[in-house]
């Protein structure tokens, strides 16, 4: 038996991060930066107009009221204009360039017009450079606008495009192929033959991947053979950028998993055992060319405790990140909580909610086998708790955070 | 001037959810489903052992430590064997249906195996059942697994795979085409001509769009053209769920995106000025085919602000969403909020963190005008206050929590 912490350390210390690669920006949201961005261009890149309005010379409105006579209109996108002169001003639009000459904007909804629009009142001095932006007031040339590690966060990606950038050098979102092992198994619908069962891990896992940000590649079932199973991961790991197998990876006459992993991935592949429930067999390598293989246990709800607690980290390092888990926050129990005492750490699917104080408050333990999938669908967080005497209401204990969804309420 | 809360409701009361469809179960992850299923086959479907070990009869093992006579092995997927008789035992592995005659398993790891695996010793006495999972026992012809309304997360997508389900009756993601509007805009990279600036709203809506689990549609820039702008957004409504522009709704001579939306949307179309900063301007309509135009603010955070409010939950709605807002939490200030006395309701970007004291806490406001995109990529969280007296260290605000990243630390 290795620990989870033991466990968990020696699938990261097989991960490496993607090779970065040209992405297109459009492509890249939430994808991990591998350069740093510096500005070329000042924002604004020339003085213009932040209000519909009136342009013109601040020293011209030291007695107010004031006519000033209007020589034009400039519109956004506009060349630059000739210059307002003494005693004029020029209707300017939002983002127009500020004419020569003008050293503020007056607000439309301010002035009176007269004249059909040749002349306009300025009812109040005007200060130099109100409702003017500068060249560079957001972005100066020479900012750093995103550095190697950043997630490509959609304000960060407007920041790039307010640049010009049209390509970004960031690592690419993992592409992992999905393995069902198993003789029982059947994929399609119709009628299921004697002792057979519906593939779940495989729509699941694929799922799990989507949710995490991931590409989800289905690779099918492998049939209990390890000479086939190993080519089908074999097959997998050629084409992706990591393989994932449920099943197979226990202590039965047929867990060909283990062997395929030890197989393709020689030293660096190894099967454990882990004090943790659900979730204890695990096998895990890497190919010659450094793509990861992981078993996970083939009970659903085992393969969705091994996919948060191994899997996804080791995508995330994978794809970049530097943060890989989970929020971990203290929540109060708003229900008891029964503790086991088989030197194990135990994964309880919970619901957790805001309460009115502020507080995270754990408001159900989702009691379960290692089987009942449908019973976690109302989870929106995970507890991990060793053996210790039992927890009543109003302890605290720390849980991961699942989802953002439905804090506040019912899970939908 | 309208109240936030009234153009809020103003918006959401033009929308109807877009008509359910079939799905791929695999292309549903995150959808909202619009039927209920109701289980139409027993999971497990037949008795089967949990474990790797021998399926007995657990009267025989009455005394212990007793030996059986091994009558060969049951694999996972096999067709049901040969009844298990008094005195016998047969070797199982997990998954493999359970044996006529047999009513429990004993596990591998615990038993000694004689005279090359044709005799087991038992050293304990098993109970009935042990080991087993019953017909039904995780579900039951007749169980609601999921009703009209829950989202599709990665369980309930395992779990309606577990029942043969491969198309699902559920509400789309909506597309959504997005449009920039002014003479100044310049989408390509290289240099720019004077008075022109480039498109960082098209490339920061998609982004939004696709991080709200949206599908974002290219449609390119509306020139400052009543007609042209007209014709673009009708030509999205056609192909699309949902038209955003953004720019063209303030009061200048050229805003022409409220006329278009006017034109295209009729008596349902208003145009608003909303007490709210950043996000004043906003033009929101449908079409005679219900298609929703909205018509936002040009200045990028104002985008971003009007889209989080506003057109985020629309969309949401849309989608089917029974939640379509953001979690809500109370937060502690760690930083003092200077508030302004205009009678409008300010936005603040804000970073949060989860404190060792279980708590939120407001670790920074992000000060900025409505133009300041790159200053907002570390925020996780919005501010919305009204005018009042200033806020201290201490006391506490509400906040809207934009992301569930790097609630432990550092924003990546």
């Amino acid at each position: 038996m290795i620990s989870y912490d033991d466990a968990r350390a020696y699938v990261l210390s097989l991960i490496e991060a993607l090779e970065p690669r040209p992405l297109a920006l459009d492509d890249a949201l939430g994808c991990v930066i591998a350069q740093r961005v510096v500005a070329t261009e000042a924002v604004p890149g020339f003085a213009n107009s932040s209000m519909d309005g009136y342009a013109l010379r601040a020293d011209d409105t030291r007695d107010v009221p004031t006519r000033l006579r209007v020589t034009g209109t400039t519109l956004a996108g506009a060349a630059p204009s000739a210059p307002v002169a003494p005693g004029e001003a020029r209707r300017i639009m939002t983002g127009a360039p500020l004419p020569p000459g003008a050293d503020s904007v007056f607000m439309i909804e301010e002035v009176d017009v007269l004249d059909e629009g040749r002349v306009v009142v300025i009812p109040r001095r005007a200060s130099r450079g109100q409702n003017v932006r500068q060249p560079g007031e957001d972005v100066t040339p020479g900012d750093v606008l995103v550095v190697d590690g950043d997630v490509l966060s959609p304000p960060r990606i407007g920041v790039l495009a307010s640049q010009g950038v049209r390509t970004v050098l960031a690592r690419p979102r993992p592409r992992v192929g999905v393995v069902s092992t198993g003789n029982e198994l059947i994929t399609e619908g119709g009628p299921l033959g004697p002792g057979q069962i519906r593939d779940t891990n495989g729509p699941l896992v694929r799922a799990l991947l989507r949710d995490a940000g991931f590409q989800a590649v289905d690779l099918g079932v492998a049939l209990d053979d390890e000479a086939a199973t190993t080519a089908l991961l074999a097959a997998g790991a050629a084409t992706c950028d990591a393989v994932i197998s449920t099943g197979g990876v226990s202590v039965g006459d047929v867990d060909h998993v283990k062997a395929a992993i030890t197989h393709l991935g020689g030293e660096r592949s190894r099967w454990m055992q882990i004090a943790l429930r659900p979730g204890k067999p695990f096998a895990v390598g890497v190919t010659a060319a450094s793509t990861p293989l992981f078993g996970l246990p083939g009970n659903p709800v085992s393969t969705r405790v091994s996919f948060e607690l191994f899997v996804r980290p080791a995508l995330r390092r994978m794809a970049g990140h530097r943060d890989v888990d989970r929020p971990r926050v203290r929540a109060v129990l708003d229900v008891a909580l029964t503790r086991n005492h088989d030197q194990k750490l135990h994964v309880l699917h919970a619901r957790v909610v805001v309460g009115d104080d502020g507080r995270w408050h754990v408001v159900e333990l989702v009691r379960h086998g290692s089987h009942l999938l449908h019973a976690i669908a109302r989870a929106n967080a995970m507890l991990l708790y060793p053996e210790g005497p039992d927890l009543a209401t109003g302890d605290e204990v720390e849980v991961l955070l699942l989802s953002m969804e439905s804090l506040n309420g019912e899970v939908e």
